[in-house]
């Protein structure tokens, strides 16, 4: 009863490290979409993130079932509970990502990021793809060390929020009042992206040290914090 | 023992209920501070926010240990369960009239809200506002029919973001990138939090019909839906 049981709990964590494979891809996937104008790209994002969806709603009905059948205690207790959490992150995730790839739709065949961000919307993709790719793997390996590095790559994300923001106050802007809210917009999901995948390594901290990470909940976004709110 | 169960079950309902309330309370100050451009009441808002988050660590700690001590199956598992996730949607709720607030805090004393916009961020504050004070009666009568009405305040939430972008990508705008940057986001602030609220109503739903609304994670935002995409 109790490998059953094991079992089922594996194969939740499975499922979590799928979930984070697919808005990973989702992420990187539509950055390309909404860089180069590919609107076959951005449809593929916009409609995959219906099998996100579909994980989570899977992975959730299996985890009630686990707590109704085996009713788990301590550890155990906490890592269904806490599945159930990342669950609601990546699910989130995979909503962001498909925020940019219908953004992306919206504006083909038109460019929603003009030229001289391309490089700055370039990197807060890549970062975010990168993010999603180490929680997935603090997911399998529950190396703190791993989870750890996330907060540093997330202070580089709010770095590139930053410039993004100072990109968009500068007197320079000459792109237009539709460009500055589209490329806000784009700002605030990458950096949603990030915060969730590094709660995601986060929870897998708590799992492994027991100690809650107190600024899980931390997207202040960085244009008030340049300016010193 | 039961008897002291559904106590601590309804203490948990009675936590959220109070969530709901703080938040609730929150979103009203953090709107009147932004279209007053008053510092203290921002600031009650901002320091405010931490007793949201207590009231969460301690509602969850109590419902997990609820799971260990009780192993509820059935409906009960159901009710514990959807109230981790309510006390999320509500702390996020707590975090996104915080934002408000905080801009408020970072444009005083100028306004963040130029005068022509001020009736639709109004408006969107007190329907905010009301859809939380909703879902919390909801959360205390489980009263379906009320719960399907915020679904319709939410539609009217996203006519009013709707408004809210179009006077930003209307020619005549006038008041520069930087209050473009900052009404985005607002509007995004607002959408969001009223998103939660109708989340927190149709978990409650869910709940008492056992059925799953399929919607609950919908926020794309209305500048895409009002340009057809």
């Amino acid at each position: 009863m109790r490998d059953a049981y094991h079992e089922e709990l594996d194969s939740i964590g499975e499922g979590l490290v799928e979930m984070a494979r697919l808005v990973g891809s989702a992420i990187g996937r539509a950055t390309t979409a909404i860089l180069d104008s590919d609107l076959k790209l951005a449809e593929t994002v916009i409609e995959g993130d219906k099998k996100v969806d579909d994980l989570q709603h899977d992975l959730e009905a299996r985890a009630i079932a686990l707590l109704a059948r085996q009713q788990p205690v301590a550890t155990d207790l906490r890592i269904v509970v806490t599945s159930l959490r990342m669950s609601a992150d990546l699910e989130r995730s995979g909503d962001l990502a498909q925020h940019v790839a219908k953004l992306a739709r919206l504006r083909f065949p038109e460019r929603a990021v003009p030229q001289d961000l391309h490089a700055t919307i370039l990197e807060m993709g890549q970062l975010a793809q990168r993010l999603m790719a180490k929680a997935a793997e603090v997911i399998v390996t529950k190396d703190i060390d791993l989870a750890m590095q996330l907060e540093q790559d997330d202070d580089e994300m709010d770095l590139l929020h930053r410039t993004l923001f100072q990109h968009l106050i500068d007197d320079r802007w000459k792109h237009g009042i539709e460009t500055a809210v589209d490329v806000t917009l784009l700002g605030r999901y990458y950096e949603r992206y990030a915060d969730h995948a590094v709660a995601v390594a986060k929870r897998v901290v708590y799992l492994v040290t027991g100690e809650h990470a107190d600024d899980l909940q931390q997207d202040i976004p960085p244009v008030t914090r340049v300016e010193g709110a």
